[in-house]
Formats: structure tokens, sequence, C-alpha cells
């Protein structure tokens, strides 16, 4: 089969063309209204639609940000009017897009991708890393405090001992990106409390002289609700990602919990792994 | 100052105490409901306190999966009843606790933790493992198809060539987890075809004989919406990961490009980073 290109479908489990060649570009109407079959129900051709757009916007995939017309976006995925325009309004009811009559669809939004290693502090920044001082923190509260008992659990440290609580959003070019709320033990605390806090969190760690040997993330997705939305700007129900982090000395002391909430629509993150021992072939 | 435990705040940025140290457990009526300083409104007491319990619901951090009552909460943390209260009611809100009269509070979801670079398929998977063959496919589609566009730029194929597209719901212990789309080159395609599908992703990989070089996720979030959330069995809106993943070969060619959605109470992903050349002191 190599990479010839498909001209039609392959075998009797395909009744619809999605991505028909070039030259195929005016298909008949019979081709895109065909009923749909294994394939899947009109939700399942909106939901891949929908998931192929969301990729190129998030990454910038469209030349200044202007989406195709409905007739192309048909023709290329072979789908049908309806489709296109259900798959947009989802992307639109993510705030992801807008449409206007005349105007076309274009991208409302911007998304930064960070490399996970870099935001880990695992990993030098890049000269054109959001980790490389570009962000600017709003600080919440910086207040010593008894570390909380769930906290003391993750840091392996007793209870109530005192703790740093710095807790800001991160700002990137002044729009709200992150809520992070970080408990640090001393003795890290008292230098982090020596400094001004003006940039990212990495840069204050190695400001302050703090050496990061591990970071730790648990990953996860909660909605905003009345106590982080106004302050990510973002509506209550909108989707964030929750990063848990610990960080450990060089000598495996866990010394930083923070819990971040990050916007979904501003921040990806991008990481890479490499099997050593390829199996297989 | 070392690790002794602090049993007032330290200086006048302090308004509240957080976690007294247990021969504080009767805390006055006046340190409780003290107004609010610098520590922040009382939104931020109820966010910090739902990140404390989310951390440790997710983790499966309470015996029994019992939540401690509302006055241990209240002096534990040095909150007042209300921010407990507002607190478990955003945790029910989510999905995670649910609340009885006479029962007490108590978690219903459990969480699997599930290494990033398992997730990724480049690690083995740990006897214990998720992706040791302990998920199983609902198969919504495996058609083979003319490669749409975006995905061909992802995959740096012509768009066109023929594709197989395999998508599924992961089901763990019986429950969808994830919802995966697929969209595989062949001759790897071809291999695939060959093959029942009746586990995890990477063991259906090895069962073929594909090996696996390189995974890339960007990973973001989005909420659940008419076209996802009866496969995934959620509510629409509920916050979902969303992962975008690419799979290269030893030689680094791509082959396969997956859009997936995880639900975020049900998987949590864990990553590491070891920073090689630490920094500071």
């Amino acid at each position: 089969m190599g990479t010839a290109l498909m001209t039609w479908p392959r075998n009797d489990r395909v009744t619809e063309p999605e991505s028909p060649r070039n030259d195929m570009s005016v298909m008949s109407t019979a081709m895109v209204t065909a009923s749909y079959g294994p394939g899947g129900t009109q939700d399942a051709h909106v939901r891949r639609l929908r998931d192929l757009l969301r990729s190129a916007i998030l990454r910038d995939g469209f030349p200044a940000g202007q989406l195709p017309g409905e007739p192309e976006l048909m023709t290329s995925y072979g789908v049908t009017r309806a489709v296109v325009r259900e798959a947009l309004a989802l992307l639109r009811r993510e705030g992801l897009i807008d449409r206007r009559q005349g105007v076309g669809t274009h991208v409302v939004v911007h998304a930064v991708l960070a490399r996970l290693a870099e935001a880990h502090g695992a990993a030098d920044p890049r000269v054109d890393s959001v980790f490389n001082r570009r962000l600017r923190p709003r600080v919440l509260d910086r207040s010593t405090i008894p570390l909380p008992a769930i906290a003391a659990e993750r840091l392996g440290a007793p209870p109530g001992v005192p703790c740093l609580r710095l807790e800001y959003v991160a700002l990137l070019d002044e729009e709200p990106t992150a809520l992070a709320t970080n408990y640090v033990l001393f003795p890290e605390a008292e230098r982090l409390l020596a400094l001004p806090f003006d940039t990212d969190w990495y840069a204050l760690l190695r400001d302050a002289g703090i050496g990061l040997g591990e970071s730790e993330f648990v990953v996860g997705c909660a909605p905003a609700d009345a106590t982080n939305a106004p302050l990510l700007d973002v509506a209550e129900g909108a989707p964030l990602i929750t990063i848990e982090q610990v960080i450990r000395d060089a000598t495996g002391r866990a010394f930083d919990l923070a819990h971040i909430h990050t916007r979904g629509d501003r921040f990806l993150f991008v990481s890479r792994a490499v099997r050593e021992h390829a199996s297989g072939i």
C-alpha cells in the first residue's frame, strides 16, 4: 500500500471519506450526506473534527489565526455542513474561536507550549521559554504559618512546624495563566522571604541560591469555581489543569509543596519520552 | 528556627493559625472567627483547604475513604465552620465526595495514579500498573480512511494516504476512563488490523511487534460535551485531561497520532524530573 493516496474507502468498514485528495475537492452532495456507518454517528464526526481543529488552534496552526471556511472544511474532512457547524459551535463554547458573519472564524486564544521539564524546574529554560523570567507574579499571600496536616504528610515534615505560604497568580503578558499556593519549609523559606519575588518561581529559587534536586508532579484537572475563577479571569466551570508539585533538594529532602491551577487555554505541557530498549521489530 | 513546632503566628503578616499543634486541639472561638487578614479572604481559605483535601482524596489519603468531621477539620486547619462547609460543598460538586447526615463525609472516587512514562508507553509497566493489561477497550471505530489534513501535518505524512482510525473507550474495572481516537499509518496499521484489540494500546503494539521509539504528549484540558460525555459517563462540562500523542518508531518516523480525553477523577499522571546539575547551594 505504501504511501499511495487513498481515493476511496478501502473496505466495507468505511462509509464516509473524511479527507479526500485534492482533486476530489468538489464532492457530490450524495457523498457528503451519506448515512453514518461504522465510522460513527454524527456526534462522532463532530467530536473528531473538533479534536483535530482544537489541536491546530492551540498549536497556532492556522495562518493569521483564520480557520478555513465551512465549504473547505466540509471538503477537507468529508463531512456535512451540520458536522462542521456543530464542531465550530463547540470550539466557540470552549472560548477558543470566534465566528463573525462576513469575517469568518478566527482563533481568539494564544496558548503557550511549555516543556514539561522546564515546568518542573529541572531543565534550564530556553531563551524563548515562558520560564525564562517572562512571568510576573501577583502575590496574594506571603505569610509564615504552621504547616497544615496534609501538606506535612506530602513533605514528610511534622504538622505545625513553621512554613512560608507563598501564593500568587502567574501573569504572562499581564494575563493570568496560573494560580499557585506554595508551602515552603525553613530554612529555604527564610531565604525566599529575604528576596523580592518579581518573576517566575524557579528564578526566585535560583536567585535565593536554593538548589532544586527533583520535582514531582501529580497532574489532573478540575473545574474553576468561585474561589479561583475570578483570579484566573475565567468563567466558573472552565477546565483547569491541576498540578500538585513536591520539590526536593539535592539530598532528597522535600521542602516545597505547591498546589497549582493552570488555565487550559493558556498553557499546554509538552512531554517527550524516549524508549531506551525499543520492543518489537 | 529548625523544626520547632510553631505555636503562634510568627510575625504580623499572620492573623490566623491554620494547623495548630495537637495540644491546641481545643481552639477558642475567638481564634477561629478571627477576621481575615493578609492570609486572604474567606474564599482563599476555602480554596486552600479544598486543594489540600482534594489532593488527599485523589491520593487515597483518608483511611476507609472517611474524611474527618467538621470540628476536626476546623481545628486542624484553623478555619471557621463556614470555610469547612464551603470547601466540602465544592468537593461534592466536583463529584469527589458525598456527605450524609449522621454518616459523615466519604470519598466516592477512586483515582489511579499512572506514571507518565508508562502512559507514554516508553517504560515497561510495573506489575500493578494500569498499563499492564488491566484496561479493556470498547472499540467505537476501526476503519481505514484517508488521513485527515491536520493529522497529516502532525505525522509529517501526505494528507489522503490511507490510515487506520482506531477509536475506543478504555475501561478500567468496566468503568470508562479515557476516550482515544488513533490515526495509524501503514504498514503498522496492517499489523494492528490483523490482531484482536482486547487490552491496552501498548500491549496491542507489542503484540503486533510494533516498536515504539518515542512518544510526545501535548497535555491540556477541556470540558466534556455532548460528543464525549456519554461515552465517558460524565456530565457535560466535567473537566477532562486532553492528550495529543504522536508515536514515532525507532527511526523517528511518526506513525500514530492520538487524541485522548481522560477523566480527571479517574486518572492522575505522576511525572518526576531530576535536575542533573543542581544549581545554587
